[in-house]
């Protein structure tokens, strides 16, 4: 892994706690339940890619700077948490930042990992929708990924574009950045313009 | 494993995929969330069991061919859905198949890792069941191995019919068979028939 | 392991199996309902952090055992049903016994495998509270440690305590016996008294 990436990855995981953080709800609202979601959030899916691929030992146990990274993040929305939550946008946005950076960063893990392109790219989704997963079956709400607008498809497609620019020889850190800002984009997009996909039971 | 054992594991993924596809209800009702549910339900158990037993890659993983035929039993309930949900009991048809084939799978693959016999039938059903149970819990239903009619109890007693003609040396394809057909007349009794296990309350 | 923990370990578990056996609601009483939930209690959290900590074979796999004491704790809250749900501590009772335990020997596991102390901290509270969790989850109940009573902090506030003597030098089996004890009787106070945390929302 270059700086580079390990950079993008720690800012992920921070951008992840701060939303966890943000999350809580009323019936878990203290210390330990904003702190424990912020966790959840932030290693939740990358934990789950690691697990099945058998990537030991997982990022955050073997880096503890990953563990000051979420404490950061947690620390982050409790001070500031009048002036973020005041801003609508800014749960969304850290969360897409979040997906970004997860997704890409799973894809190129999963590659490295020598896994076939069709896994590398459910890794990848799965590393950047599995914290928000759990932590929202955590709370029982309704995991955003079954929200209409899209989401987890946004991750498919910047995983995706990923792997067409890999395999036509795109330089490593230009194709990160791009497939990254296109899932921001897409699913900022998507948000706006309340674009979903259509209904399945229509059928064929 | 054997050229038979495989064919039957890539059906049970196919049959899971189907059951899972057609479990999606009105608040993800889109092409997403009809292929990831599909996706948790043919990989959900198999998965658990691959993890806790420590057997790496994952089947999925390692053999695209699963992948393949997820995305099959996807595409097929797609294009049938009008059809597969008019005959009321499609989906338990498919769920049957799928858990009946992962139980005696899961059995299986335990003993082949060493296992003892009694951690084998555990292991057995949770490749069954908890493809469903953690599509249940994801979309905020109750398990269905939590309702009253027979469910697990099913596929543990084919586990141990398994292991009891596995001890007394017959063949091990024909023991296949039997206790898959066994599972599956046994769960679809016990729905027809609303079989039940007493109450745990009442007490000794 | 010493002889000690390993009596600690059976005894946490089977603790567990009970407190998860009574923990059975209207909707799934019955043998299998209880049988699982107990086992689910009892297994969830040593099982998550082992799978976190990729450290093999599993203890209830590894160690038959393990499944016995489960059974027997679920044969005991069985038999004894009326006169254990009678005594309306009772419950609370078995938890706290077994997120004492479990707390501190997962820390003993975490460090033993080379871990971060802080993240050892961390593994000692999931192995407790992981099963509860994972319990309350599959039943759609609000996890336990989402309740406002001080829960998981009591775990921490052990594991802490625990990392310090460790630190200066404590003798283990006095400190493992210390640490258990301070996580019990703080507890047992926080629900006594009503402990809780301060809010998050009102921010720094």
């Amino acid at each position: 892994m270059t700086n580079f990436q390990y950079a993008l990855e720690l800012l992920g995981t921070f951008f992840f706690a701060i939303s966890g953080a943000l999350a809580i709800q009323d019936h878990h609202d203290d210390l330990f339940g904003a702190s424990f979601m912020g966790f959840v959030t932030a290693i939740g899916g990358g934990t789950l890619r690691d697990i099945m691929l058998g990537s030991y030992p997982l990022v955050w146990i073997g880096d503890i700077y990953f563990v000051y990274a979420i404490f950061a993040g947690v620390l982050v929305a409790y001070f500031f948490y009048r002036y973020l939550v005041g801003l609508k946008r800014t749960f969304l946005f850290f969360d897409t930042l979040g997906i970004s950076f997860f997704t890409i960063l799973g894809v190129e893990k999963a590659l490295r990992l020598g896994v076939h392109p069709e896994v590398a790219a459910i890794m990848g989704m799965f590393s950047a929708i599995m914290g928000g997963v759990i932590r929202d079956v955590l709370t029982n709400e309704t995991p955003v990924l079954f929200r209409k607008e899209i989401y987890a498809t946004a991750c498919l497609a910047g995983a995706i574009l990923y792997l067409i620019l890999f395999r036509i020889g795109v330089d490593r850190n230009i194709n990160l950045i791009v497939s990254i800002v296109l899932i921001f984009i897409f699913r900022l997009l998507a948000v706006k313009y309340k674009l979903a996909l259509p209904n399945f039971r229509k059928g064929g």
